[in-house]
């Protein structure tokens, strides 16, 4: 922490801060220039910089350590890869996890995963419990939904991401899927986040609609003391002046993310957009933009989609939208799953 | 809902707008103007309006009824006054709610408790469970803290407020608190919500950071819909650009909110300013603007405090802040608590 | 300045930082913690932080003296008093400026005028020159308003008010007006700003619309640095993703600049909430939070009005807001205009 | 325009509503549903929302025509093609504007000069007139630094952007550039915009800080208005609460403003994002959206630079992005320059 006094500080206030910072447990090195004294201050760095910020004749307080300590680079180095059977998540390939926005039927859920597995995608996602602002809303279908993805997923050889929305689900959702998904509203859960800290399976922390990106790395870091390393970040929109869109897609937090953490990041261009027109150019663009992953609403048949239809890709969509993807991965060295029929076909 | 048409809309475009909300069992009342048509939707009003936005030929959808009911004036006239015994918040008196931010030392709980007591507070606030963004900061004493707080506010003779976290600790509070205070990062909780909906005591709902009022109301309507009718508004400042201030305290909620809900609505300065010294101008703002009440943090030793100690007003700025208020508030037609010790004066 | 370096800079890195900074003339004292090097920088300070900001290894680099001089309480700690003759804005009495959006009619322009200074207001505000969004909007009357503004204002014992868009309308309203207002979407035309510094008339300088604080005391210390001490600053609203109101009066923004500034403060809730019923109760507010003056729109027949009449507020409404307004001043020791029709009763 | 009643409106105050519509001239149509009266109101389309929307009993009014007109798909449905000779900015080019931010000294520009044009850049882009938000920092060379520019652009076959800030530099500037840039800071500043609209050079437009996308399109209205049909619009950073970069680049304006309006769009990542490590991913985010063309900063020495040094390119980096560009543009059916060294070599 760095205190810098006001210029008309008087030696009173400034050994009055000293005194303060020295009584919460801190070294404090001294240092006076010709019109302001600076105070650097050491130790074991738990004190409130609001605490000292109020002080008489203290003019600002600088933090010179990152609140986070495990989701941090300069904790680890290195790039985490999130790692699933043979789905790595944060290597070369960009993993693309696409499905319908909610479970309604084990037509739709079937026919949502062989669209988007055909596409190129290697995870389904898909919801049994949905945070619904509005308390009329479709609900979900609770485990019954989470069967019908976990059989679809099977069936075509995807992984499966649900949403988990309070710690009491976490059994059960342990049961069926490959990874949590923590949405927008829940990124300070802070309970949910603890427990999911327990857990062995990964987890996909959306970012909240107002949170810095340090608030959202501060909620990884909750998973991650807990013990749980598989944290999956994924930018989602957050909430500016602009009424154009729903949310405005924050599409620098991926390479701003990138530089402060070790974990992989992942887009969820169908909720930064909110409409179907838009998903496209916003997926392209965070692929470019180096994303790890794209999470991705599709649906077999979008108009009759009990929720969020107007945001999911029809599969021919989708399907165009992943050739453009193959084009564009490249430019930065990366790779993105090749059609799987074709492959199919070099065998 | 209101459908417009582009200018350049073709007839088989509108057709195809019609016969979508047909069959999603509305009625529609076509009327062409000379350049545009606009259809009247009316019906069971349970459709997206994204659905309809999407389709070709449409350029803006206008839903014409507030997502919420029992939270609306349309609903319910009349204000709504929450009741605790003798405290009638949303009433003609202005209620102050203050005490410490989290319950540390029964020491440290009485002695604060006694301070707002004797400067005119009704209802005492401290957390036992708290929220906080670092994993590795002071989470609070749980059921040892609600204990502390129960026995200084029956001392003082007031009432309890304190925060819920999690559905895990309804019934734990409950037996402690007369108010749940639910904060702003569990705005959208559902699952919280929900549960508190079916409690017999009221419900303080703090305003989200990035939470729009009209969602607000819709997280109020959670609990309405419950059957719990005691529910109050309280804002606390949204997030901003601006960063002088840790948030940008939303004045014009307070009547905005008074025009589209029965509902009271409480200011809460300390978080809305982040630092002492903006507590009392926010705080007498929020009164001039007709709040019905105030949740303040008072602590008896500021600068020793575990938590927001920077944002905590010394007993005797409060006491000065209440003497302010008690002028302002006659300028609205209402009253603010007499300083007990000087009303004991008269009997 | 202080540049923090990260935990893992080499060396070599702190060198090459040290070195550059050097070079751009500064001294450097470097200072090195247990995990950590901080560089205390001194020196003419004129260079870009963002500079050192990208140099490898390092952290962060921290400002420590604020990029203005002459708009800061570090440079003058007694506030300023803006006085045109008699009016002093700035001193003990809050000031209140008032008048409708635009000058339209002779008839228009005296009514409003006589019903704001029956009310108490000391300065007529009205335009002549409007800054409008649309190209096809009502544009003004030019000299001819103007005229008509100085007329009523003689008429009434009033001071004017009037907003200048551009230099080449400087000498016009000089000749009118005693005040120039700067409007938020100018609040950085710089070619503006410094014409402004070379004039003799006080300057009231609108925040805009998405101006931090220290944007906005560097847009005075533009004119201030011309050699006009008198600026006035006022808070007028900023943009947020609420859309209730039109923009988020800032309310703390008042407390904020007083601490930093010696200029005075006054609010504009007219722009700050966009609509009448919404203007009593943010002016309420901002006298209360300790602005030393408003600045309102009245009109005689608002319904009638050619621009902003849905903002600007009736003259009974405004007056019963001044008497309001009469009971909240004393609240934090300050007077308002005694209604002077009363006034001369007691003569 | 539609006017939505509220559900408890008498039917006094919908006589009253449709009496002050047709009191301003608008042809009322009066749809009474089971709980709710709809008026669609239509007319010479000039009053304000807001006057109607303050009427007792009205609940919400919704306006139906955007209020740009040329500027808007309806107007002219084709793509504009904004062409300088070979250069032709909507087409199926990505155009790439690039050089330093301002004209420092002819070796510099020229150096500048030669690396963009070598990477493939067809514009040149340089300022000699600063906005800068502080009184004390590098303002440019004026006219000294057009001829440098012009003279430069000349020498490399390039085209030249450069910024205007007011009226009174527009004639100087038309003499050296072919490009007028307006910059954020000035998007509504409506006399220089009238004033622009008389030229015959196009002019691009940035979007302001804090402006909507509804904002921008009218600002580009003002000088279609005026007979000038060359607007390219370019998204530069909006000023959200996130402050990890100095703006957040709104990608999703790309694809929202093409749907919209028919005029090109360009990014600006320099300014989007504030530092050089950020530029390239945002520029290849910016083209994998669809933009038209790109504005970026390359300076030749950028540790050197009088200004915005921070956010340039070295050489080097600009031919490196330059090569991803031209992998990602195919994707999306464009093509960029190919690098005219090289096509030189194949001819």
């Amino acid at each position: 922490m760095v205190v810098v006094m006001q210029e008309r500080a008087s030696e009173e206030q400034i050994e009055a801060v000293i005194e303060r910072l020295v009584d919460l447990g801190m070294d404090v090195h001294r240092s006076s220039g010709a019109s302001r004294t600076v105070l650097g201050v050491v130790g074991p760095n738990k004190i409130d910089s609001a605490l000292i910020q109020i002080l008489d004749g203290v003019k600002e307080v600088v933090r010179i350590s990152e609140p986070y300590k495990l989701a941090g680079r300069t904790f680890k180095p290195n790039d985490t890869v999130v790692t699933i059977d043979d789905v790595r998540i944060g290597g070369d390939e960009v993993i693309v996890m696409a499905g319908p926005c909610s479970a309604e039927t084990e037509e739709q859920v079937d026919a949502s995963a062989a669209a988007v597995k055909r596409a190129g995608a290697k995870v389904l996602r898909g919801g049994a419990f949905k945070p619904r602002s509005s308390p009329y809303s479709f609900q979900g279908l609770g485990e019954v939904g989470l069967r019908m993805l976990r059989d679809a997923a099977n069936a075509h050889g995807l992984k499966l991401i649900s949403e988990v929305m309070d710690v009491s689900q976490i059994d059960l959702i342990a049961r069926y899927c490959d990874i949590f998904q923590v949405g927008a509203r829940n990124m300070q859960n802070f309970t949910l986040l603890r427990e999911l800290g327990h857990q062995q399976k990964p987890v996909l922390l959306k970012r909240g609609l107002s949170a810095t990106i340090e608030e959202w790395l501060m909620s990884a870091e909750y998973i991650l003391s807990g013990g749980n390393n598989g944290v999956i970040l994924c930018e989602r929109g957050i909430r500016t002046f602009e009424t154009a869109t729903r949310n405005t897609f924050d599409i620098s937090a991926i390479p701003v993310v990138k530089k402060l953490s070790h974990l992989p990041v992942v887009a969820d261009p169908s909720h930064g957009a909110g409409r179907r027109d838009m998903v496209a150019p916003m997926a392209r663009a965070a692929v470019a933009a180096d994303a790890d992953g794209l999470l991705i609403e599709v649906h077999n048949d979008p108009d009759r989609a009990l929720s969020d239809g107007a945001q999911s890709m029809f599969p021919a969509q989708f399907e165009r939208l992943m050739a453009e993807l193959r084009i564009i991965a490249p430019a930065i060295g990366r790779s993105i799953c090749l059609e799987p029929v074709a492959r199919r076909g070099w065998a």
